[in-house]
């Protein structure tokens, strides 16, 4: 698949196994935020400073998936992900203009 | 921004405003949970096949500030996003074999 | 346990444990957020219609889950569960009169 | 309202507003999962010691939204709360021996 970029390659997954039909954008949100949990639960119990190296596998598969059905929602609506994150990017510097933001926790956690 | 890839655009945003220093992964974990609840939030109480027309803004939006936090928890942990969604559909192709997967909806639903 | 109240009882079971010392508010509330996204994965792929006979039993244990993670938190805090829902359906009867929001689901979809 | 137990409270709230007709399982589980991520959000970017003093409202609020959808599914699915949290803690009673469990982090971490 080596010629092929990532969407391509996310979307012929899908369409090998016939599986557009059952993608509706409602189930696509849940799936990713269901896949947000999985991930976040390898964090569970945990202090923020202790480190992820014994369970980095799962981390990378975890982040994968929130990935993949991030993908399948964009290709559903034809959006185009580096274009999306682009124009959020743009908004989010309007927002935290730099010379307030920098170093700013307070204003950081605004962000959210 | 135009001769960067999206990577470097999310860490410049980040970097500008020198706020590495607060990202631990288990925060980041958090909030791409979180900003997935805010994308699903858009779909509650509305029906599947409802148009997404009028709130598309909204979630390109919330769609791409997954995409955003998922971009800074790879590159916190050093992760090439391509890579770990190629290899997360390597193993998907060995566990949903075409043939028995194909238009099969009880295949699917054990996907997740 | 059966002159205990609910509370009583989910106390009693953690503190035969010696789990409490494990016990900090945000884990608590990961916690929660993670049971809730497991109770969703029942409904994942399934059309709202669709009867939830077949798994009830999984509904229960994961509404459980939430419910007790919920009062673990409620503990921590030395709050009354009955007392903050009643405060806080007092705060939804002033932000939803009944005779605007009665059958109303544009009124409904603005309570979340 | 002060002769009514909680359950009866919340199916009053929503039964003046008549909104039962909106409440299919599906979207409460949505919601459930919405509540908790607000929830969690209070959390986000703070050290698990730091106080919960200066938000202990919004922790209320956001809290008792969890446990009002949670009986608001509990209510559709005809099922009692403090019978389902005790089936579920008799379940973990048989997972989690004391002798073994107490004050085991390993043991705990694998409740989850």
């Amino acid at each position: 698949m080596t010629n092929m970029n990532t969407m391509d390659k996310i979307n012929k997954f899908r369409d090998d196994r016939d599986w557009r039909q059952f993608h509706n954008e409602k189930d696509l949100a849940i799936s990713i935020c269901l896949e947000a949990a999985e991930l976040l639960e390898l964090f569970q119990w945990k202090n923020p400073e202790e480190t992820t190296a014994n369970n980095l596998d799962r981390i990378k598969e975890e982040l994968a998936d929130v990935l993949i059905y991030s993908h399948m929602l964009a290709s559903n609506l034809n959006l185009d992900i580096d274009e999306i994150i682009e124009a959020k990017l743009e908004m989010n510097n309007i927002k935290y203009p730099v010379d307030k933001s920098r170093g700013n926790k307070e204003k950081y956690t605004e962000l959210s």
